[in-house]
């Protein structure tokens, strides 16, 4: 048998399959609470005062290994990030890999330890896994599905029923470097280039503003890009949103990009910025605690909620006004 | 577009990938804590005197729909009783699923509907969700994770360090009846049959047996099969596993089938049976507790636990001693 890539043996339950979670899985994400011979993990009792927040996400990036960072890393800061937005500490993390048969060995190990060393980063323990293999031509190589468990000081209002007409809209930094990362690094469209993708823990950026009077609501903008999480806003809150096309970070590789391909930056995936609704009193504040971040220094103030009907709606730099639709189809499938 | 099958822009986190959640998703598995508009879900406050247990797990069986379930009743029951056999009551799912691109929408449906039902059956509530769509050629159709949360009372001794020489082996109910059944569902090697797969939950079993003085370890066999459950014994105790061939249950069709394609039953999946190893002087009265059970009407005494070297050992019908090794290639594939 072919030692150096994944066979279907590895996903029966057996030896080869024991083998692979001890010599990849476990070697890199070992900690005390992750028990391979056990059905299910114990976890530790929490602080009385806190609440318990759970999410999960699945992940099918493609490249698996990117500029910035690999989907092992992505699928740590990507559910991470939805703890951290909701307000929550992210502590523990469950695995599951679906590998395609004849998956590389060492791209796995590599992989797997780049999850390692996001997770110590993030301080969150792997604390439960399990692996599938599937047969060559019914994957996409490497798919991973990551679930968070957190908990979130029980007095922390935050969420989309918070949010007041005249409130401010914040971004963290620029947008939709994480989609055109990964177009770039497909070489999609002849195009190439180096720039990373934004994937990082949001933390930094959302811890201090805990417990903040005036913080409403934050969410990180992945799939879908700003443009989705606005209208999130305007249909949970019945408001219209309205941006400043002038005012939202974006990069120039992106921006140049975008203007080849005709894409619009607002629709694009980031994996590592906060957009955040605050009162009009604290926005300021806001701006100058990310500011002070060096994942923060291209903060900005893009938008404020209006009263009036559900839409998002751009200020645009020629000085007109355009209705933000819905996205519609998929401008870059397989970018988390 | 095809309104009738899964395509890319279902997956792009914009208005086609909410409709999708909406119609499907949360439509089946809808309840007060699912929130499809949020980043996590806050779990109820649990009562101090239990310990949180998780779990995690991957479905990738073939065909999706099965005699005796699918692969959405499935998730649900693999991971309940994943939870079930540590001891715990399961009460929180989240589910991620990897839908192919052109995936029929009517059978998404249907899957989605019988894991709602098998949640409904097993009192858990799915909490969050997350849907992927890859592309046509790189996925199995679908696939799932489920990620369990469960509380077991904190005073439970159960695991594979409670096991003691002389202890007593016990199977609620003849093994194999799920993999042969996913065999003749696929029509390999040209047979056929209606074979009725095991999967269930296995809280019945388990739930009567917490707390009881001389229970020490329960496991489901799954991938693997009764024989890897076995191993996992020996290999933890370092001690003899000697079992009873004649002794094992084993329905007709799944003898039959295992003859004809020489398959070993102890190797191929259940996914509703329990294996306990439990003292010698309780050992009876739980083997009556299980066969006073619809579920458990041909549990049985199946072995016991020898000082000695660490092994799976066969006591044949033929009269003769058979080292069982570990499982090594994969008879049966996207079995679970």
């Amino acid at each position: 048998m072919d030692e150096s890539h994944v066979s279907l043996a590895h996903g029966n339950g057996g030896r080869l399959m024991r083998e692979l979670v001890e010599a990849v899985f476990a070697r890199h994400l070992g900690n005390p609470m992750l028990d391979i011979q056990a059905d299910a993990a114990e976890l530790p009792r929490l602080a009385p005062e806190g609440v318990m927040m759970v999410t999960t996400d699945g992940f099918t990036v493609q490249p698996l290994e990117f500029p910035g960072g690999t989907i092992g890393s992505l699928a740590v800061h990507g559910t991470v990030n939805d703890l951290a937005v909701s307000g929550a500490t992210p502590r523990f993390l469950t695995l599951n890999a679906f590998i395609e048969e004849g998956f590389d060995l060492e791209q796995l190990n590599r992989i797997i330890a780049s999850m390692a060393d996001a997770a110590r980063h993030c301080d969150v323990a792997v604390v439960a896994g399990d692996t599938k293999v599937v047969r060559r031509g019914e994957g996409g190589g490497l798919y991973l599905a990551t679930t968070g468990i957190g908990i979130r000081p029980a007095k922390l209002r935050l969420g989309l029923n918070q949010v007041r007409p005249d409130d401010l809209i914040l971004v963290s930094g620029p947008v939709g470097n994480h989609g055109i990362a990964m177009l770039l690094a497909r070489e999609q469209f002849g195009l190439t280039g180096n720039l990373l993708s934004d994937q990082a823990s949001v933390m930094p950026l959302t811890a201090p503003l805990l417990g903040m009077e005036g913080l409403r609501f934050m969410r990180d903008p992945t799939r879908g890009g700003l443009a989705t999480v606005m209208h999130d806003i305007a249909r949970a809150t019945g408001m219209e949103v309205r941006l400043s096309q002038a005012d939202i970070p974006v990069s120039d590789p992106v921006a140049s990009v975008c203007e080849m391909l005709g894409y619009d930056p607002l629709f694009l995936a980031c994996e590592g910025r906060v957009a955040a609704v605050v009162s009009p009193a604290r926005a300021e504040e806001v701006l100058a605690i990310w500011q002070a971040l060096p994942q923060g220094r291209e903060a900005a103030i893009i938008g404020s909620i209006k009263p009036g009907r559900p839409a998002v709606v751009l200020d645009t730099e020629l000085g007109g006004l355009r209705v933000l639709d819905e996205l519609e189809d998929d401008p870059l499938p397989r970018i988390c």
